[in-house]
């Protein structure tokens, strides 16, 4: 009796990028495959089964701690860069500027699915999505120099739009034009009534 | 700006367990202190950074294929343990007959807490919630060899009290009496609208 549910929604992948290890910026690179390992994308900034833990997730742990790597990559929607670039008065959002590693295209309200649902592509490669992404400063200076003045729009055009991220349950590949199955958790909301 | 908001609530420790790896059965023996590394707890049935997939997840896998192991830990209540026992005409449900790893008491419909939510420890220990637990024939074969007869009455009784699985976010120990910190997603229920 499976816990997690298959949805009626697929992904189709129409875009991947990975971060370079010796970076300047955020930017990531655009790739037409990736290699998927435990530690996420091979060569990539946010690969690792371990990572030191960041300002994120400051009210848990001291900056630096090392904790298991639930970043490994960073998704984002079609649909919702769209929405933030509207918002900013632009014509599109660049992925590369958010540092992005996949961009899908068919998942309404891609940012808020739920929690651990899992993102399956056609050969077994399976990522598990930990939960939203928060806009950080970082895009907006990418922004800025591409489109300067607008990068300080970025973090309320993006918020609640700036995807999930995840990490590797199963090794494989991922290709542009993929078609991503959504499976989520079976199970209603928590009611503590308190 | 954290994804993650720690919540009012917190969980006590009541039991500790751990199944041998030359099991019988799924029994676990009580325990004192766990210790908790990223593949789980040591000398553990259930540890490994990976494990071979299960009927749980046939859905996406077939049978023991190779997968990130989100299910290192099993974690219920005494609140949900002792609904169960109520609905089933026992006194008590021992949580040896579960395999149980960590009983916690505390924290209202613990079941349900939310995918992704994270348990801390005084020490730092982490431990990420994958999403709930599926009853399954294992401890009602447990209960029945205790109380023959009651074994058939579990499945349903443990419906939506049947706890969660989680896995090692950082590594540290958990003891008997220690509090944990509850942290849940900071974010609102998905809204596919289709």
């Amino acid at each position: 009796m499976p816990a997690l549910k298959l949805t009626d929604f697929a992904a189709r992948i129409v875009w991947l990028g990975t971060v370079p290890e010796a970076r300047e910026n955020i930017r990531s690179a655009p790739r037409e495959v990736i290699e998927l390992s435990y530690a996420g994308m091979a060569g990539e900034m946010h690969s690792g089964l371990t990572r030191p833990s960041c300002v994120r997730v400051k009210t848990q742990y001291p900056n630096g701690t090392e904790i298991a790597n639930t970043r490994q990559l960073s998704i984002v929607s079609t649909e919702e860069l769209a929405e933030i670039a509207q918002r900013m008065g632009l014509d599109a959002i660049d992925p590369a500027w958010l540092g992005a590693s996949i961009v899908v295209e068919g998942i309404p309200d891609f940012t808020h699915v739920p929690p651990s649902a899992r993102l399956q592509g056609p050969d077994g490669a399976s990522l598990v999505i930990d939960m939203h992404n928060r806009p950080c400063l970082y895009p907006a200076r990418e922004i800025d120099k591409d489109h300067p003045g607008s990068g300080p729009k970025f973090k309320s055009a993006a918020r609640g739009r700036r995807g999930v991220t995840a990490w590797v349950e199963r090794e494989g590949h991922m290709a542009l034009g993929d078609t991503l199955r959504l499976f989520v958790p079976d199970q209603r909301a928590w009611a503590p009534k308190r």
